[in-house]
């Protein structure tokens, strides 16, 4: 049997650590010679496995793949893209089937979130359908923190920080100005349908009437006269009221808050955007002046302020991945397993990915205050080790230095696919 | 003559930086004893003199005082509070001399943007008319760069580098899965009547096609169709677009995009958010998937990401102050003077208030590419030594160390103001 050949693909939304998984493993599979081949990255996901645009990881120097964990956003491209059920449409599979054997290719590592371990399990499970011997294995990615079986996800502690920090900074400008100016500040964060990235704003206080006053959770139903009671007490107790909102808040009927915007000057339905929907409940309701911030993706690109932590798991799922390949494994997803909480340990495992595709993972209710609007102590546990640790940038003229790594696309070896 | 005590006071929108120039006043100060009294810090700026809340500056250890400079946010508070014209309302002017006699105050530091340098004019001129020995000297503080007589005012550098990260990071996130999802992007800044922090997004890239590919400036008026077909220009050519958006982006006829927000679903009009008319207009005309950030008090606050060139401005300015009122000097604003731009050096000077009172300087014009939606040359050698420098902090769990300074308030010696 020949060498085998390994594919490394990126899927769905990026975050300020994924290429730190990229890195991961490139340096394993380098170290796995001459067991593994060539390892190729796809351009833009699943695909650049479809169109035949593999970038040759080879051409990188050490240094250059060093560098990529020093980089936010998709080293190589990523996509959303869902393959069709094979039942209804092989076509694709057939293809992709053609390009790993025009490129020896018998290893695909998967790097994504939800959706993209649904794509990794249709990989997983292709081999034996159509008779080519391949196995794939998914790597975890999500600032959304929502995928089972792990106890955390790549990605997520460096968002968490990003939000904790920015909460806490802009609560002290708050604090500093609500005597004669704006009472009532709104931090925006991701999370459509899981309350991770909102709870981490809670680690920017201690509790105890500490900023945020209020978070707002898709998990928690939405009343409107007693979030604005609760704006009114933090005002009428600390001057001010901090709230960091979930962009899946929603009603209790599934409705979510950002939909309930209206229609612009043109009479176009308004597009999303949760805090001005709140900002225009406290002051049609209150009176308070107001202010709001959009996270948006700087929450998920903020290299510069990510979270070592979530660094060493970034690097870690993607080293483990390439070891458990060649150990033989197929149809899994690696994991972070935690060991000890205090102080914080923990290690790669892995779990089906039959137990992981298309599930997710919301925040428990033991992380949840009584009340609906804050975290529990349950939750700071959980949450603390993964913000903890800094992973500083070399700047150059005041920027971070973030390397773009130009890989050379490997020659064709198939007619391009339509 | 008894020594003299000072004053020290915060107004207007806080910074990222603002304190290290109350660490400049304080450390100034104490050197400069015994012919400096004792230095109070006014709580809630002016308001704190009327009300005679005055902060014990001695009760800070050396410790707590060089702490300062890595603490957003006002202190000691700040205020948005304008006081009436002499000749309309004498009261505040009256009480405000009643409460420097009672505290031996003979030298007022008034930390501000524009209309705080109005305010720190008045106090320059109050005490030939009300017979009190009184010099009054003004620091600058304003991340929108728009003070008059001054190279630049602290508390830019830091907004600045922060927009600049920020949407170098978001670019490179986008940049990535533009092929299968967003293309456009809105960054939307401050700057209401300047567009210095839109400008220094430029920085983000090295123009030439690199993002931001479109700056939407307040200079500039806003022409939709030549916007639009921008964008697209932009996509087909790099596959997206990031676009950083001067809230004070307005039309030839004065009005601003903000203000094109419509009604929401009960009928009020729609408070602003530049970012969302933007990308509402791209959906509408071109179709594209897009998504917006508004850093809102972020930028301002973000010591995170300081700039070191704006932290030693914030402090040389504390620390000029003291030294030119010890020299005689009255109705004064303390500037940054650029005396080489490669290498980048500076000294503090001074400017009349006279001259800096209630002027807005706007982006030259020479600063904005031909087309509008750049920034030439000229700008980068002006931002550029601005952005440099880190000024990292210490963390703790996390989480950047922002020591609370709890000062004690000074017996009051006079009835309450009403």
């Amino acid at each position: 049997m020949s060498v085998t050949n390994a594919l490394y693909a990126q899927s769905g939304g990026p975050t300020a650590v994924i290429n730190a998984t990229a890195q991961g493993v490139i340096e394993a599979a380098r170290a796995a010679r001459p067991r593994l081949g060539k390892l190729f990255a796809a351009r833009n996901g699943i695909l650049g496995a479809l169109h035949e645009q593999l970038l040759d990881t080879d051409a990188a120097s050490a240094d250059e793949v060093a560098g990529l964990g020093a980089r936010p956003g998709s080293a190589f491209g990523t996509a959303r893209y869902k393959l069709a059920p094979f039942e209804e449409d092989e076509r694709e599979y057939r293809r992709l089937i053609e390009v790993f054997r025009a490129h020896d290719i018998g290893m695909v590592f998967f790097n994504g979130g939800n959706d993209s371990m649904d794509t990794a399990l249709k990989l997983s499970q292709l081999g034996r359908r159509l008779d080519y011997p391949l196995a794939c294995i998914g790597l975890p990615k999500t600032v959304d923190n929502d995928l089972p079986a792990t106890d955390c996800c790549p990605g997520f502690g460096s968002a968490a920080k990003y939000v904790a920090v920015s909460t806490r900074e802009a609560a002290l400008d708050v604090a500093g100005m609500a005597r004669t100016s704006t009472k009532v500040f709104i931090l925006e964060v991701m999370g459509r349908h899981a309350g991770w990235i909102a709870a981490a704003g809670g680690l920017a206080g201690n509790g105890f009437g500490e900023p945020p006053h209020i978070i707002l959770f898709p998990e928690v139903p939405f009343e409107q006269e007693k979030f604005l009671a609760r704006v009114r007490e933090s005002v009428e107790q600390h001057e001010y009221c901090v709230i960091v909102a979930s962009e899946g808040a929603r009603y209790a009927d599934g409705r979510f808050l950002s939909e309930a915007g209206g229609t612009d000057a043109f009479g176009h339905k308004q597009l999303g955007g949760l805090a001005p929907v709140l900002a225009n409940m406290v002051r049609e309701s209150l009176g308070y002046k107001h202010h709001y911030a959009i996270s948006d993706y700087l929450q998920r690109s903020a290299r510069h302020l990510a979270s070592a932590t979530d660094l060493s798991h970034a690097y870690a799922v993607g080293e483990a991945g390439v070891k458990r390949a060649l150990a033989g494994a197929n149809a899994v997803m690696i994991t972070i397993e935690r060991t000890a909480n205090q102080p914080y340990a923990w290690t790669p495992s892995s779990a089906p990915l039959e137990e992981v595709a298309n599930r997710e993972k919301e925040l428990p209710p033991e992380f949840i205050t009584d009340d609906g609007y804050g975290i529990t102590e349950a939750a700071r546990t959980y949450l603390q080790p993964l913000i903890t640790g800094e992973a500083p940038l070399a700047y150059r003229n005041g920027l971070p230095v973030y390397a773009n790594l130009d890989l050379p696309e490997v020659p064709c070896r198939l007619p391009p696919f339509k």
